[in-house]
């Protein structure tokens, strides 16, 4: 059974659109420190997305659709390496792209997002799509809807939960391909970076030139291993499968 | 020494702007339930912004600019009284006052949110326009900002922390001006309502008619009382007081 | 009788709706000179829309929307104390607010203006709502409304009507509340300032650099007086109960 | 000498860059109910553009570009025969041709306009772009501009001063080629129409349907000559002419 | 038999709705080297569309609607006597006179080009135009459309076709009125201009600053004769009263 | 030697930047008849981007960034199974990304096609981005590029060239993996489908439901072979190859 949505023909699409759900990975392009891809945070959510609808795909009707490669990163565009989207125009993609389901019928999109920019755009594109276009609408960013598993197995004590290219992001890389990280990796004795204005602070600051301090990542790489990474993973996969499945069995679509 | 923005004279205005902080509230103008007025969040965010700017008026420039009533509540349009704005217009109204205030050389901004349908919109503001404008901008929805002194209070065990028109939100307008609050106000006997999307949510779910399917509140205002709304409010306050201060110290301003 | 749209619950706003009149004030804050305070357009729109409320309040449902306090003073921009609003995202406003009411089943809005860069844009939103929305608009700046009657009380004579932080403006201020108002005020001896495109010449004329040249008042704020204020408030206060009872009365709605 | 914009070659309109006065005549394309034809907004306003040009022509450079035939005119798309541009695309076109003009180094632009639901754009784009662009800009409706003169000669006393398609722009076209305007033409007894929110009225009130009420012509156009059309025209040429002496005369530029 | 639309009434405009074509000449008003004026890619354009309209006005209804002269130019900024609309706002403009044209009824509108520049633009807004609004759209660049013939004709032989104030456009201005041309026109020995990035190229290619390094125009215009510009406009013409005729034949409205 | 951006680390991205090109391979997600993936478009652009890029790879600097796999498809919609993007949008997206490469120091950026509905956005934002960034831009449809060499091969003869999900893309998908052609494939026997505006047609003409009735595919799927998707795919990536090459090679940055 194929669960890319790319590789569906219009026909077969039409049973997720009836009664399944079209995940839709979102990432980023962007800078990633000296030692991990650009790619990273694309990899990340196309990976759990991926892994998710494997599992999930002999209960009911389920697919990917193709991963949204370019996020919203203009924090990121001083460091070079980032193609970002304005705030407006990434969620004017997510709007036009739900639109277009609704116009095919569909009646659940849930919503899984890689990177920290785009945290706040997918709440609102969902709450925005499911009042004009009255389909159920999901989203989260993947590692912030396992935050409690993974601070468990111990993801927020080698580093920052996600921070930004630090021990968590390295060790996802290193668990989806070890050839994509660039050694040695920087090392950082402690959590010295600034706090920057993150969605899960108390307060949001956000002052220029906080991120160019701290060379773009948030905490040291050096504690990564490919082992968490695949821990971390696994984590985000269950949570994800569960999430899923709960979306689709609480539906109140008739 | 006069702490409201509107009332000073553009001279006055310059010590602010030097080396200052310009707190802005933001709020909605929507359904609050059968019991409470529709200006309840602009009322409590202007509330605790101009308590938390007397507060800190000795201790450096500091002045609350014009609340803006209206926020991003399209998910109350369905209920009557509620007067919203898209979320890109409410998006380009903080990035366009966020620009006026660079332009004036103003350094430090800080949004003071009474609204959950604006939490994200003024992240994203405050991300963009420091990275724009190069200016430093803060950014919080109160109760978020003090959910864990809140919580202490057990704000959280007599209803949802801040929910939407239930007995936290009660208690503050009871504590505002009791005559805003019609009585008997609506009693329910558990926390009854479907799980409404929101930001602190693992994932964000949101589905068509889940609003309607509440009659406008998350849960019971017959928890409220005054006294309740009294302790919030000071805990508002005082966390405000707090966060504005550090904002103002913490600066690396010039 | 409550005649504040903030205090009311969703219930009570239906009278409005169903039946009657939402007037909705807009003004500005923007730098009025060494003398008087930012907010002083969307002070003195408050006031009156109030007033012809409060006056009206007994013949059929009425209420005044909470003020939008930011307009469209690009203009003022150079002087610093002006937080604006681009002329397209004042007009999002106004059309957001609206359709709001539009899908709540209001049939009647009076937008009372009191900042003259406003002045084309209610007129705009007012014919594109009625269009679009099927809903009665009536707008007006409320000392254009009041010319014949202001000019008549000798408010042309002693400065430009309404001018910009001048005669007429620092009169209204005074009668307000005089602590506003700092002294001593400038003092210009003769019409002095070149001619500054306004909606009422015949040409309107934009010159890069003219309101810099004017240190931001039109004409000598010296000659207002308190009690001068007190009768163009009066004025306008009378003229706009006038008119929204006219429009409320040849209302052609079902 | 050329005066048409389109005629001249590059070479040629950097003369009226340097130290001239572009003219750009804007008009409509609309219902002129069952006797005048829908240019006739575009027409009045090119005709009195290039007759003050010619006029001027000799004392400094000045030309007028293409006119503008497309206006804002969603009032009277229920008719047919409309063909009109939002509100935002108008302005939008003001702006992208006022941003060009001043790329090429032009330092004076005078807009004439023949339509009243442009009447407001074209202040707000007059000014924006002299703020923005540092040109100097003029703007106005021609019969708003020569009212006075006109009323002297008793227009206002055939119909409405200009009303829309009555006796006034009747006249007009019958000045311009009496074989545009359709025999007979309807007449009307009084002025019955009802007052329809425009830009002279003390209050603005847009009602939905009022247009269509009228059967799209405000005042009686029988009661129209071209005689009295050419003495209209020939007041609008010479205000004309004369505002822009004055508009190039007066230039702080410089 | 009127064909200039502008010239029509409301009720004339009905047969060209109901069961006719509409054409609208679209140009730019932009540098055309030092001999050519600034017109000639609207000239051009509306001079086909009307003879055609003239040759097909007995056998169907038709009208001309007034040209646009302001397109997207720009690529030709940096030279002057350029007055360009943005992509977005010459698509906007395009998109709004098709819905006007829809909420009219009328079933068939043709664009007819005159500029490279809006050449992709034109068949966007007639994708999506037929697609919103349900009306048949038709739209070419008359020049292309024809080119086959043209280049039968030798128009590719004395330089680019169509290149741009070269000798084929030289060629039409000639043939319009010949006083338009300043002479001597500029003569270049062979078709020495870079491959500049145009519609047909296989690939296109824009790197900045090569329009500037041509002086403005693509070949020779000393190649151009009168003689050659009545040949191409009798082409034109003939091609677009063929095509405009075939619009409206194989219609598939009902 | 990779060549897939999303893997390279910010610091690997510059030699790309300095002295190489990005290619970036657009396409769509849209119904590709009842045979083919909806993913069709992008995944034939990826292809021949990456095989040329990888042939390119010893000679400069080259890679080839995420794919775009949304694309403006609104003329699918109606059949189900396509994500699609407004007109709007798809060039925003294109614009944001220039201009993220622009703020990284690119100066190269070559964008292949692999969807008709792109053809003209991906040539504006060429147009524009070189004007408004300063970095060289190459823009093409891979099938169009390679048009006359397709048809040489007789591409244009077993159906349209290239159609949409016809002989020419059914062969295309058979030769990167026939598991995703659906058999047996529809038969027409003859090129019945009615002409569908397309870029190349010398008229474009859009009639609403011209898609409807063609059930979604322009010409015999039956009569595609892998082989001649493997003749095809070979001639695309030869001469976007060849067309990189030259677009490096003749680069005028400095």
């Amino acid at each position: 059974m194929r669960i890319l949505f790319a590789e569906l023909t219009r026909e077969e699409s039409r049973a997720i659109a009836r009664d399944g759900v079209l995940i839709l990975p979102v990432g980023a392009t962007e800078q990633h420190g000296p030692h991990l891809p650009v790619g990273t945070d694309s990899m990340g959510a196309e990976y759990v997305a991926r892994a998710a609808a494997a599992a999930l795909a002999d209960r009911f009707p389920v697919a990917v659709a193709p991963t949204l490669w370019y996020g919203s990163s203009p924090h990121h565009l001083p460091f070079g390496g980032t193609m970002s989207l304005d705030a407006g125009t990434f969620l004017a993609v997510l709007m036009d792209l739900g639109r277009s389901l609704a116009r095919a019928s569909f009646r659940r999109l849930f919503i899984v997002n890689g990177h920290g920019g785009n945290h706040e755009l997918i709440g609102i594109a969902a709450r925005d799509l499911a009042l004009e276009e009255g389909i159920e609408v999901a989203a989260c960013s993947w590692w912030a809807m396992a935050h409690h598993e993974l601070a468990s197995a111990g993801a927020a004590e080698i580093g920052r939960l996600p921070g930004h290219a630090g021990a968590f992001e390295s060790s996802i890389v290193l668990a989806l391909d070890a050839t994509l990280v660039r050694e040695p990796r920087p090392h950082r004795p402690e959590w010295s970076s600034p706090l920057i204005g993150t969605v899960d602070a108390p307060v949001r600051i956000e002052r220029p030139g906080s991120w160019e301090a701290t060379d773009g990542f948030t905490d040291s790489p050096s504690r990564a291993t490919a082992a968490l990474g695949r821990t971390y993973l696994k984590i985000g996969i269950d949570r994800l499968t569960e999430a899923v499945s709960e979306f689709y069995m609480g539906s109140n679509a008739p």
